[in-house]
């Protein structure tokens, strides 16, 4: 990837000496620190941890997983080196279940080596490279389409993070974004500060800080007050997986924010690379939703804010139906209000 | 007011010895501490920085401030005691915009002592201890109506607190929540977090596991997918002004749970005693929004959750239009889908 190439300057995922190096996002925007990984096992267990989180960068940190647990196991066992990684790419594969591409940069990497007669490691390492160019690189094409679509915004919500730390760079509803106001076709963005985690005003609202692009920062629910008050004209959000039927689950909340864009006779656009598209999956219905620890909504970076041995019910993704959205954004072009035959006949035969 | 009427064990807002007595609500749930108050302008004070809040409990605590403005000045001016107290109560009244229950509390003092030609203390005490004890009869009356009118119930939502902590005892949607529970009659209570200031986590939450009425904390945004769920059939709040057109203010987010309720079918009743009302407020829009500090967006006990100087928007109340509230319920009754001319009928000639 040419570094001139980049339109920000933030990387949350990086190959550095035959290592992964994650920025750690927990512990934004406190503290801006890295940490380097050997280990499939420990990309996993970073994955979980939500050390690098966003359904692109997951993936790409799965790709470059799959290299070193390949790495580990293709010398020690050359002839076996598919079996013997099994294990540590279940449990890279079982590290989140709601973002699908987890699963699609694992199938790209597993299909890109089969039949190999070759050392599969040079290779595995030039594909792992290439999700992340090209993730890089739909999300500068999806930021002119989306910003082409849109034309000019009196005020845009976003939710949760779906830029540079939450992708290959640049960003998917925030790479819209990120064009719109480089064009200065955009009077406000408003980031929703997406309980539990607070990824909008944690990482978002860093992000945009760090390319001088004015924000403000809003609670979750008072998305609507805004909507009501004609502040907002678009909401934009990223996806962790859109069904065939083009159904988008996403952060938590961002069901709340269709219902009331819809409500309010707002646009709705989704921004996600076709690698988030998962034609086996007919349905949000058919989407598992990470239920995440209770301490999320119980605590504050170690400070607890309820009461001892509190009931929570805290799923981390919610599913917008398809027929709350204007327009879904791809690298390839924009399906307007998505349904499973104008997926289908969009991306074509296989 | 008998202590054996009370059928929860808190009170937020007491008079003792010559002095009012406040539970401090911003340590809560970490520390049950109280403050005590001898003068109205700390009375104010305390108001408008939350130690309590709630419009009934505000308005109890403001005929309180009302009674400790006049003691210090009636001794001092004996004959323009009106006019000396002025100052304190327009900063009293000043203190927090949007609960009309403030302004309600001190009007019906000044009416109460209009002429008066004997020693005013003994009086307005007597009047403030019977707006803290007509609060608590309305509640307890208000629990068993909303109760009637629900019947059973799968599961209720609820909204920013609206217990024992912010009225007078036993509290609004959270006296018919208790009514309900207290008959069996309803399956689960989910309690909203309450972004910026959590009233949900940390003051319903407690207040109901002091009760021991078990009940599910969720962030505000995962209001809609448990609504998709099925899992809410009735979303009941509180209010801090009801409009003369039934246009609700009420903590921010009220607005966004309406309008996910009417998208999914769910009911919606606000529970709000004769104080909450006023018809000096022809519609929503003529209700002042109180915005608070970015502080409460910006950390959370002290702890930093954002990029230094970020913009921040905090309204920290919204309004829902009438015509989504399904029943409005009162001391004296249920105004179902209220508007202005139901209303005005159900209150009847002045």
């Amino acid at each position: 990837m040419n570094n001139s190439d980049m339109r920000d300057s933030i990387r949350a995922v990086m190959w550095q000496d035959n290592s992964l190096v994650l920025l750690d996002q927990r512990q934004l925007p406190q503290k801006e620190s890295y940490i380097t990984l050997t280990r499939c096992d420990d990309v996993a267990q970073a994955i979980s941890d939500m050390v690098v989180r966003g359904a692109p960068a997951i993936g790409i940190a799965a790709a470059y997983g799959y290299v070193l647990a390949l790495q580990e196991n293709y010398s020690a066992q050359p002839r076996d080196w598919q079996g013997a990684m099994q294990p540590a790419i279940l449990k890279l594969l079982d590290s989140r279940p709601t973002a699908v591409n987890l699963k699609w940069a694992v199938n790209r990497m597993q299909n890109r080596l089969e039949g190999l007669a070759e050392d599969p490691c040079p290779v595995a390492l030039e594909e792992a490279n290439a999700i992340a160019r090209e993730d890089f690189e739909s999300n500068i094409t999806m930021g002119q389409y989306g910003a082409d679509y849109i034309g000019h915004s009196r005020g845009v919500l976003t939710h949760c993070n779906t830029g540079s730390l939450a992708t290959g760079g640049f960003g998917t509803a925030l790479g819209v974004i990120r064009t719109l106001a480089g064009r200065g076709a955009l009077e406000s963005v408003y980031a929703a500060e997406t309980r539990p985690w607070l990824q909008g005003s944690r990482l978002t609202a860093w992000e945009l800080q760090k390319d001088n692009i004015p924000c403000t920062l809003i609670t979750d629910s008072a998305a609507a007050a805004l909507m009501q008050a004609g502040q907002v004209d678009w909401v934009i959000i990223g996806a962790d997986r859109v069904a065939a039927n083009g159904d988008v689950a996403n952060k938590i909340g961002s069901y709340s924010h269709a219902v009331n864009a819809r409500f309010h006779d707002i646009k709705f656009m989704v921004v996600a690379p076709l690698s988030t598209i998962d034609l086996t999956t007919p349905t949000g219905n058919n989407i598992e939703i990470e239920d995440r620890d209770s301490s999320e909504l119980t605590s504050i970076f170690g400070v607890s804010i309820t009461p001892d041995s509190i009931n929570t019910y805290n799923p981390v993704f919610d599913i917008t139906p398809a027929e709350l959205v204007t327009a879904l954004v791809t690298e390839q072009g924009i399906i307007e209000a998505p349904n499973a035959a104008r997926i289908r006949a969009f991306l074509g035969p296989d």
